[in-house]
């Protein structure tokens, strides 16, 4: 069944591939005005959703995720709309030279094929991958989670109703709806078929993804970020900075986990730091030196508490942050690249060379300096459409943009050329 | 062990990360010309390797594969100073955007870190290896063939003479030395160790290690390359073509291994084709309508066969080819989609739009019109250093610079931005 239906997600792709970008663009306005006009189908096949997950005892954070209404829906068909709006980043070419037997070679963008996603019950995520995967020329085969599998199935047959509307199959999206896990298992194994998965949740369904997948993964989504307060930062800016990192949006992957502090400016800096987070309460898991000044600077012992090992590790994804005083620079980048996600980390300083000297030491996807970590976005570094953050190195590291649905495919002209 | 040598490796390659291209080309500078004073030394090590091979029954292709001598070894120094030659791919900026708050987005190229290579017993690989990575900042764990392990462990070791005597750590090169089936299977499970990982060989060890793999991967190396013979082709063009891209050199991954003909052309060409093949003794392995044609045209019978299902997927790598007609290009565009591997595959036409056509349908890393399959190479598409052909989608896709083993950092400068 899975199989199936990605053969059918290949077999559609092939036309997807050479439809024109007004083809395609005209499959995004057709998909935005069927969700506006079909609101009331969704929302029913939505509340069906929802009734089943309260009666499975689903958290209200999570039913909170689930749940569509109108103004949802509407900022969902902005959003394609908003897609559409992007260049194109399929066949342009990236240069071309003239060998000189006088054939010319060009590399030129071209969609990836077929994209798999595995993700939660969002289904606000199965509007976000269709309008991206139509966009960049994609057919996708999507596996939402199960509590929203109604919802999807209304949200897919409208793309299908697009993509018909504008001539183009049907098959370019397919929806799994039999949500064993031995569905995910095969979708791992479509080696031939995917030419991408996508895994888009929590740490767990990423980790179990890129270890057993035997098709190409491309990796997203945690962070364990980090900001390290050199010994000569400017300590307001530094307290600012922490305080926005943490708490400005606490759930998401570009938050900060960890506050790292050099050790000769830690007993004027965590006290500042703390009473400022204090008042987001913020509960500090501290290394003994920081809880040590932390104490004795009073503190709100209701929001201190001693770290152990894990908590270097750990992204809270909530008012927690790990506090550790290191004895400098090199320290701190140690601790960023032994124990982050290489996902986003900041310095503060006013020092110029160790600026330097930390972004060349973190190996992470975003640096920063002097900046709050939560600028890891696609549409704040000016990529557009934001698919994810990727973690991994190969193929697209930090923001991911459109282009990160294409490759490149190079095509040569001549006149008979053979080689000696 | 093996992790413990990987270890060494992560850590060796924070330092290298950092290293200048000056000190890099001098470990380059240094270790080519270690090779040259210490070719006595090399040539004793590949001489037992040579015995034990022999009396272990290699075959004489494989033995002269394991073979060094006085020029070999003369053009492995040189390949080295090749490397060293090139423009240096870390460190430089892709371009760099202001955000509106002020703060400076600049993204550039860094080293990917460790880098896993598992090969054959090709001696000339590991020097191959040792300095692709080294000019790009990378550490590289090396796994090689059993039988070239002598040979290895003495290139190895001038190789760490050579990065010690520019001041980095000989841990940035780490050569196994077990060889059991566990050793390549750890290699694939060093997550968070090996930034990514090359199999260079042949189909099966690929196989393997893409399947098996759940470190990062970028596959190498096998092709199932087309020549299709468009009915509006220059017959004498479509032979030479055809000629050049089977037999110049049928062991490489970029030669042709099956011919495809539109039947308007099958009886006038198919007969030309193979009298020329025959002058290299090419084995035809024929669908039913193509060895009708041959058969009457009076080709020679010992070069004849039917094909079976499996010839379409075979790289015979030798003067062999499955033969094909075809209603035209639709069809065989997609029997190239259905059986090829996405390498490299050529259309000989008149037509404008069929050639255009060609190019869109045709889902390969490299798509040649008029042209022979076998410029598929890093030096032919003014790549510079070949790492070896990629027929993945993700990261890199055909011929793979020194950019390929690199990835992008993200750097964010700024005066205490922080996100509303």
């Amino acid at each position: 069944m899975v199989r199936e239906l990605a053969e059918r997600c290949k077999e559609a792709s092939r036309q997807l591939r050479v439809a024109s970008v007004i083809q395609r663009n005209n499959v995004l306005e057709r998909y935005a005005r069927l969700l506006e006009q079909n609101t009331e189908r969704i929302l029913e096949e939505n509340e069906k959703d929802l009734i089943a997950a309260r009666a499975d005892g689903m958290s209200e954070a999570l039913l909170d995720r689930l749940t569509l209404n109108g103004k949802r829906i509407g900022g969902i068909a902005g959003s394609v709309r908003k897609v559409l709006s992007y260049a194109d980043p399929v066949g342009g070419a990236d240069g071309a030279v003239r060998h000189p037997n006088g054939m010319l070679i060009s590399k030129r963008q071209v969609p990836l094929g077929v994209v798999g996603v595995i993700y939660e019950a969002r289904p606000n995520v199965t509007a976000d991958v269709v309008s991206l995967c139509i966009k960049s020329g994609n057919a996708a085969l999507l596996r939402g989670g199960r509590a929203a599998l109604l919802s999807n199935t209304a949200l897919v047959a409208l793309a299908h109703e697009a993509l018909q509307d504008a001539g183009l199959p049907a098959g370019c999206i397919g929806l799994i709806s039999d949500h064993d896990r031995s569905s995910a298992v095969e979708m791992m194994g479509l080696t031939g078929l995917l030419d991408a998965l996508i895994p888009r949740g929590g740490k767990g369904l990423i980790k179990s993804v890129v270890e057993n997948a035997k098709v190409p993964v491309i990796e997203t989504g945690w962070g364990n970020c980090h900001v390290y307060v050199d010994e000569e930062a400017d300590l307001a800016m530094a307290v600012s900075v922490t305080v926005n990192a943490k708490c400005s949006r606490p759930s998401v992957c570009n938050a900060a986990e960890t506050l790292l502090v050099a050790r000769p400016v830690a007993g004027d800096f965590l006290p500042k730091a703390a009473e400022a987070l204090a008042k987001q309460s913020v509960r500090l898991h501290c290394c003994p030196e920081s809880l040590a000044i932390l104490q004795k600077a009073g503190a709100d012992p209701a929001l201190l508490c001693p770290a152990e090992e894990l908590d270097w590790e750990t992204e809270y994804n909530d008012f927690d942050l790990a506090v550790c005083v290191t004895d400098g620079l090199n320290q701190a980048a140690e601790h960023i690249n032994r124990y982050g996600s290489g996902h986003s980390d900041a310095i503060i300083t006013k020092n110029y060379f160790t600026a330097r000297r930390f972004t060349e030491l973190v190996d992470s996807a975003a640096v920063y300096v002097n900046v709050s970590t939560r600028f890891t976005d696609g549409e704040e570094f000016g990529l557009g459409a934001e698919i994810g953050v990727s973690t991994q190195k190969l193929h697209v590291r930090g923001p991911m943009g459109l282009d990160a649905l294409t490759t490149a495919q190079f095509v040569i002209e001549g006149e008979g050329q053979v080689r000696e």
